[in-house]
C-alpha cells in the first residue's frame, strides 16, 4: 500500500458564528466571533479538516504558513513547528490590544504561531486517519476510554441577539441554566465563569449550585480578576463544594500563594498557556490542575505531552475551551480519549454554539461525547453551512473580524474598559 | 482502506548474543548476553519486530503480557501500558540480586513492566509502519532530521572470548580504541564507561582522549562509583574538555552537589530512569542531560514524552544504550530522529555486537545512522540467524540467561562482589 499523501492544497476559511452574550470579566461576547476553518488536500484526494481562532492575527499567520505546507506529507506533524517558525509575526499584533488573549494568559509570538499551527495539525490527523483508515485517536496511540466527559460551562449572560437562553444575573439564573444544561446534556459538573461580579455574589451563585446538585464536583473561574486576599477569601467560603478553583489570581506568585495558603486546589488556563511558563509554577506549586488549549498549546500531540509532564509533576490536567465549534469538540475528545491521566471533566462551549460547519452536529449524552471510531475526526464538512458563515464573514464591515469582548461591552456601556488586575 | 489490524499472535524468542569482555564499574560483561526479541502477527499478514532485555525476569513477564496482546489491535498502544499493569511481577525478581539493573538507576516493578512493553510497543509501531506503508518516525510525528549521531563508546576492557578488539586498560589503550572507532564508524564523540580504575587513571585516558582528539566531545560514565568529594575533583580536572560527566555520583543530592558545586553539566542513565524519579531530580538540578533508554523507559513514545519534559525544564536529553542489536538500533533511530530537543550524541553498543539477527547490518557513516523512510523499522529478521542464537541460549545450561557481570568477572577473580559505592 502507498498512497500519495502529499500535500497539494490547503484552504483557509474564515467564518463569523453566532455566540450568545456570554459575560467574562473582560466584557461580553460579541454576537459573532470569529474562527478560521482549515482543509487540508492530499494528492490522493483526501481531505482534513481542522478549526482554530479566527481573529485577523491569525489568518495573517495562516496564510504563509499554509503556502508552505503545500508539498509537504501530512504525516510531517514535528516538522510543522519548524515550517511555523519561519513564519515572522507583526510584533504589532503581539502588543497590541488583545482582549481575548488577556483571558488566555500572556499573548507571544510563539503562542499566536502554536494556536496557528494547531488547525494545521488537526487538519492533517484527520486527513491521515481517513487516508489510513484510522480513527485520530488510534493515530495518538489510542483510546483509553470510550467516551470522554465534559462539564456545564455556565455563564453570567445577558438576553440578546444570538441566544434563546436568556439572562442569568443571579445565583437563581444560573442555578436555572444548570438545570437547563443538565437536561438536555446530562452534565453532571459545573463550572462558572466568574469574574463579573462582586465575589460575594460569584460564592452566592456557586453555593445555590452546591445547594441544588449536592455532591457533583464545582469550578469557579474569575480569569485571574481577584487579589491573593480576595482569593483566600472566596477559597475559604467555598472549600468544601470546589473541585478547584481556576485562576483566582493572576501570576506565578500569586497563584502559589493562595494555593499554599488555602490548600484548595487551583486549575490554570492563563498561568500556565506554554511550555516556557511550566517550570517556574510547578516549581513554585502555583498550579495543581493545567487546562489544556489544544489550539494555543499547538495541537493535540502537544497536548500529549502537557499530559505527560503534568502527570510527572503529579500535577491534574483537563481541558480549557475558548468559543468553538464541532471540529475542534472532536479534535478535543480524541485526544482526551489518549490522555490516561484525564481525571477531570472538560470544559466546552459547545453547547452554547447554535451554528456549526458540520452536517451533524456531536452530541453529549450523560454529560460525555462518545468517541468515534470513525477513520480521522469522524466529522463531516457541510459546505452550505460552511458558505454561509464565511459570506457573513465578507459582508461583515470589520465590527466582528477581531473578538473584542471589551468593545462588545461598549456598546452598552460606552465608559467600559477591561478592568485591571486584580479587580477586587 | 480496511486491513484487519487485530493481533492473532506474538512469539518470544530468548537468545544468547556474543558480547566482547567490557568492563565496568559491577564487573565484565559475560561472554554471552541475554536479549529477547519478540514478533508481533496481525490477521492481515503484517509482523512487527522488538527487542529489549532478555534475562529471566523480563521473560516471565513477557510471556502473560503477549497472551494479553493476542485479540488486540496493534494501534492501542497507550493500552500496553494498562496491560502490562495487569501482569503480576514476582516481588524476589525485582529485590533480587540484578548487577544489571544497578547500571541502570533503581530496579522497580514498573521498570521491569516498561522494559518488556517497550519491545511490544516496538514490534507494534514496527507492523502498523509496515501495514500502512509508513517508516516508524512517521507514526511518531515526522522525523526532524535525516540522520542520527552516535558517540564512540570505549570501554576498558580484557582481550577474551568474543572478541578481535584486543585489551584496553590504560590511556594508550583507550586513545587507540577511539581511533579505531574513528576509523570504521566516524564517530567524532567518545564516551568512556568509567568507575572501573582509580579516577585518577580515567582522568588520564580522557586527557589523553582530549590530546589525540582536540576540541571532540568527551565523556566519562563510572556509573556512580565515586563520592561527591571524587566527584568534583574529577569535574575540576576534566571540565575543559568535558561534554557532561555522566552519574558520577549515586542518588539525587549527591549529583545535585556535584552539579551545583562543580558546574560542570550532570548527564544520567541512573539518577533519573522513570517518570516518578523526574520530579525530585529537576527540582534539585540534579541532572542536566536525561540518556533515555527506550527500553526501560517503556518504548518510542514515551521516550518523546521524556524529550518534551526535559524540554520543557530547560534539561538536555539524548539516549543511553546498554548491549543490543539490530532492531533496537533502528527504533533508537527512529524515535532520535524526531526529537526536535536532541543536541548530543547517542550512545550505542552496537559497534561492539558482531551478532545480530538482521538479515543486513545496520551501519554507521560519519558517525551517524541514516534515518530509514522505508516502512516501519526498515529492517527484516534473518530467521537462520535468529535460530541459531536462540539454539546457544537453548543449549545453555544456565549460566548465562541471566546477565551477570559480578559473576563473570569471579570467574577469573573469585573475590569479587560489586563494589558499595561510592567506591572511591
Amino acid at each position: 500500500m502507498t498512497r500519495d499523501l502529499t500535500i497539494t492544497d490547503v484552504t483557509l476559511t474564515p467564518i463569523l458564528v453566532a455566540d450568545p452574550p456570554l459575560l467574562n470579566t473582560a466584557g461580553i461576547h460579541q454576537p459573532y466571533t470569529p474562527r478560521l476553518i482549515v482543509e487540508v488536500f492530499t494528492a490522493d484526494g483526501t481531505t482534513g479538516l481542522g478549526e482554530t481562532y479566527g481573529d485577523t492575527k491569525y489568518l495573517e499567520l495562516a496564510r504563509p504558513l499554509a503556502e508552505q505546507l503545500v508539498g509537504r506529507q501530512i504525516s510531517d506533524l514535528n516538522g510543522l513547528f519548524g515550517a511555523a517558525d519561519e513564519v515572522a509575526v507583526d510584533a504589532s499584533r503581539v502588543t497590541g490590544q488583545v482582549d481575548v488573549g488577556g483571558l488566555r494568559g500572556v499573548q507571544t509570538a510563539d503562542k499566536l504561531r502554536l494556536s496557528v499551527v494547531s488547525a494545521f495539525e488537526v487538519a492533517c490527523l484527520d486527513a491521515l486517519g481517513k487516508a489510513l483508515g484510522l480513527p485520530v485517536h488510534a493515530l495518538l496511540g489510542g483510546k483509553v476510554r470510550d467516551a470522554v466527559e465534559y462539564s456545564a460551562y455556565l455563564f453570567y449572560k445577558r438576553s440578546g441577539e444570538n441566544d434563546t437562553w436568556g439572562a442569568a444575573l443571579d445565583p437563581a439564573g444560573i442555578v436555572e441554566q444548570a438545570r437547563t444544561f443538565t437536561e438536555r446534556y446530562g452534565f453532571t459538573s459545573f463550572k462558572l465563569k466568574g469574574g463579573v461580579f462582586p465575589p460575594d455574589e460569584e460564592v452566592a451563585a456557586v453555593k445555590a449550585l452546591a445547594a441544588a446538585f449536592p455532591g457533583h464536583p464545582l469550578r469557579l473561574d474569575p480569569n485571574g480578576a481577584w487579589s491573593v486576599e480576595t482569593s483566600l477569601k472566596v477559597a475559604e467560603e467555598l472549600r468544601d463544594v470546589l473541585e478547584y478553583l481556576e485562576d483566582p489570581a493572576t501570576g506565578v506568585p500569586a497563584m502559589a500563594e493562595v494555593a499554599a495558603k488555602s490548600g484548595v486546589p487551583l486549575a490554570t488556563n492563563m498561568c500556565v498557556t506554554t511550555f516556557d511558563e511550566i517550570k517556574d509554577a510547578f516549581t513554585q506549586g502555583a498550579v495543581q490542575v493545567v487546562l489544556s488549549d489544544h489550539h494555543y498549546w499547538g495541537g493535540l500531540r502537544n497536548t500529549q505531552q502537557l499530559a505527560a509532564i503534568c502527570r510527572a509533576f503529579g500535577v491534574g490536567v483537563s481541558m480549557h475551551s475558548n468559543t468553538h465549534l464541532g471540529i475542534s469538540l472532536a479534535a478535543m475528545t480524541q485526544v482526551a480519549a489518549t490522555v490516561p491521566n484525564l481525571h477531570h471533566a472538560c470544559d466546552s462551549h459547545y453547547p452554547w454554539q447554535s451554528e456549526d460547519v458540520l452536517t451533524e452536529r456531536l452530541t453529549f449524552d450523560g454529560g460525555k461525547v462518545a468517541v468515534s471510531d470513525a477513520p480521522g475526526l469522524g466529522v463531516a464538512l457541510d459546505r452550505e453551512k460552511l458558505a454561509f458563515l464565511h459570506q457573513r464573514w465578507l459582508d461583515d464591515d470589520g465590527t466582528y473580524k477581531d473578538r473584542d469582548d471589551a468593545a462588545a461591552m461598549r456598546l452598552t456601556d460606552p465608559q467600559w474598559t477591561t478592568p485591571a488586575v486584580p479587580r477586587w
